[in-house]
């Protein structure tokens, strides 16, 4: 062969030596251009295609490069055998077999939002665009299991200011989300807990650790949270809590609580306390109450924080403390099974704490929380005829008990029919219980002030007209 | 208080609005404004600090959305209880407790090694950009839990054009690298099953499946790969092979074995094949070997794959194709399981694949990879006399067997003698053999053809000295 005719395009905003590569990448592929076939020389075809030399030697580097052709000293360049090269044609657009039926609800009070539109999105781009810059190799090198030591640093130090709790680095472990952090804590713990939940629990956990093949048991709430002696009697090894602010029903567990769950897990050697902070930065009333692994002399508490509240639901980045004994474990058993999370991902985070982002991130998102759960509790005035509201100044949702006679069922199906998905506190039971006050979930993080009020004034109409007929 | 007087620099970096919100946030957190203070009105604020309304209003505006303010309408401005408010001082750089000691070596022969060199990263930065430009809420919100489905669909399209996999976008699982897939997978599985591995093995997974409880089985290998009539007598259920190129052997599984290992599989309900496609991607001779999984009409086979071999290793990003009963299974009992990959990273390395730059980037590797492939087996030529090459043509890395006589132990010893490290295979080996001839790995992704020839001479030296000792 000694002459190409390639229609270029000077004009176009693909470069011309990325035309000439691609026209001769596809006469190879189609086997236009047989295997051995000599290519005409750099500087015939620059000649003959009125390009410059460099344009077509920069064409041929990259056919050398990718393996398409093969360079003989003295002799020239040669199509190259391609039977093992790569050749992905396009992906062809696919729908999925079955689409969700998505129901058509006006508003979701779901107790699990977030408000993404207070996402810091040109915060993120910056810090993403100057890691990725900065950086280079080091960046895509795999890196270290626990998760990288400054950004564990950086969670230790937020730990320690802003939730009380008391640990180094060395004892932070970094995972690809809350469920992930659960099944790395089930390698560590091996086989034969009996995990007690409080009652009504945080489901997911609950599922992920019956997955996981442990024994669960429920435990009854009272006042202060889960109840210690109801606790004792269970046979349970582990308690699984939340006492910042204990979803869903929003109990904070007073001090003198904690102290007997301590108590409790100091008893005897295999006992622990999962610490689960979920939701504990949002509160709108007094100080952050420090986190129960801050009081925990005997090495009992595992705490399990994550991002994807505080910031995004996308960001897959949770982490645990553990105390002494379990990090042992760890570092015996499990630490040869790589990170999940990337580590670009770790940086991105790590300077969004560490220059002050996060701090400002979290006040804003108070703010708007807090002026949600106002205008929430304003608008649910109305509705205190027939029902009384708890769980309020923390975290982003409210509950309703209803007064007797009203079912549960009834609200949600009524409120369905006004197009607004609410949620039921059975739905977070472990056990059913019969007879009990109907309670409903109503999240407001995802919605704003006006939709609140809208949403809320026409609950109190449906709402009204069933306890009305009821009554 | 009527007055602020703020130092402010106008030719900062940091804009003036910047400056009054952090002046009057420190004012508000170091106590200097109480509670209940009022703050001048924008208005007498402008003109004692000289600056334009606006300037003053979002400084204003910032301090109220983070909540150190309060607007009272017709009153002003007064400073919020900060009692709830985040305030994180700077992050205070800590070393790890005990640095790991770093052996000092000059060359590396590691047999996970990748050419970071060669990792596209404008094109990553790019794309990584254009993502976050694009998309806004949509992606931070929470994704689908088996990961994004327009991701499962190219990566379906890919292993089918490449690797002869035949599947649906139904049937891949996402998830954060393959420690993980194999964690997911076994909350599938469920407990009880006895889990036969390669004998020299993929150690890692070994590992992996032994931390999560299952009872494992070594099975001797031969010219083909794993013994099927030794895996029949084994008791075990599910065989974990690398068919494509046996680690750390290199073998390939020809068709025949593959046949009878499915026919094993066959034979009873519960019976798996994990097929761990691990480096497929690099064959320097004739065409690649569809995968195992192409073959397979019974539902039998459990194919693994990963962009952390291919891509870099700090994308965690691997996948599982499930057959229909297991995928049932999935359904049913750990959909609920979030994804552990952020919806940014699928995103990206979609754009990847449906861009053309995989293909590229496979081509690229490819080629360079077998140029070091070359050059390591016309450098180790001198050494032909003491021990003979094989696992040739396929993966990145070699194996060297010595003749009798010669210890694994003493080549190590003597290579990091010469500050190169070299690896046994007796490390991969799940039981101990005795007598068996000396077997060594050499790795040579991340080594340029200049490195490698002149460690292969160093190696020579420093060996050749032994095997005249022995002989």
């Amino acid at each position: 062969m000694n002459e190409l005719t390639i229609n270029l395009k000077p004009h176009d905003k693909i470069p011309m030596y990325e035309q000439i590569y691609s026209y001769i990448k596809n006469d190879i592929q189609g086997g236009r251009i047989a295997y051995g076939e000599k290519l005409p020389s750099t500087r015939a075809l620059s000649r003959h295609l009125e390009v410059s030399r460099s344009t077509v030697e920069l064409a041929y580097e990259q056919l050398l490069s990718e393996g398409y052709i093969e360079s003989e000293p003295y002799r020239g360049f040669f199509a190259a055998k391609i039977e093992g090269l790569y050749h992905l044609p396009k992906v062809r657009a696919r729908l999925p077999e079955k689409e969700a039926q998505k129901e058509e609800y006006q508003y979701d009070f779901t107790p699990n939002g977030v408000d993404l539109g207070s996402f810091p999105y040109h915060v993120w781009r910056k810090l993403s665009k100057d890691i990725l810059m900065d950086d280079r190799t080091e960046l895509f090198k795999s890196g270290d299991a626990q998760g990288e030591y400054s950004f564990r640093n950086a969670i230790c130090s937020y730990l320690h200011q802003a939730r009380g709790v008391n640990c180094t680095p060395e004892q932070i472990i970094i995972g690809a989300g809350s469920d992930y952090i659960l099944m790395l804590l089930s390698t560590i713990l091996g086989r034969g807990y009996r995990i007690a939940f409080e009652d009504p629990a945080y489901k997911q956990a609950y599922r992920v650790m019956e997955s996981l093949a442990y024994e669960t048991v429920p435990i009854s709430l009272d006042q202060s949270g889960m109840c210690v002696g109801e606790l004792e009697q269970s046979g349970a090894d582990i308690a699984y809590v939340t006492p910042s602010h204990q979803y869903p029903t929003g109990i904070v567990m007073p001090m003198r609580r904690r102290m007997e769950l301590l108590m409790w897990a100091d008893k005897r050697e295999d006992r622990y306390i999962i610490e689960d902070d979920y939701d504990s930065e949002f509160r709108y009333k007094g100080k952050p109450i420090p986190a129960l692994q801050g009081y925990d002399a005997g090495g009992r508490v595992i705490y399990l924080g994550t991002f994807s509240r505080s910031v995004a639901p996308a960001i897959r980045l949770s982490y645990m403390v553990l105390p002494g004994p379990l990090l042992a474990k760890y570092q015996e058993k499990v630490k040869f099974i790589s990170s999940t999370v990337s580590k670009v991902d770790q940086m991105i985070v790590q300077r969004f704490i560490e220059e002050g982002y996060y701090e400002r991130h979290l006040n804003k998102t108070r703010a708007l929380y807090k002026s949600r759960h106002d205008t929430m509790l304003e608008a649910l005035r109305p509705l205190l005829a027939v029902c009384e509201v708890f769980g309020e100044n923390a975290g982003v949702h409210l509950l309703l008990r209803f007064h007797a006679g009203v079912s549960e069922d009834e609200l949600i199906r009524r409120a369905k029919e006004c197009k607004i998905k609410v949620y039921g506190l059975s739905d977070y039971r472990v056990r059913r219980r019969e007879g009990e006050r109907a309670t409903v979930l109503l999240g407001y993080a995802n919605l704003s002030g006006e939709q609140i009020k809208e949403a809320v004034k026409q609950l109190t109409q449906c709402w009204g007209r069933i306890t009305e007929q009821t009554e």
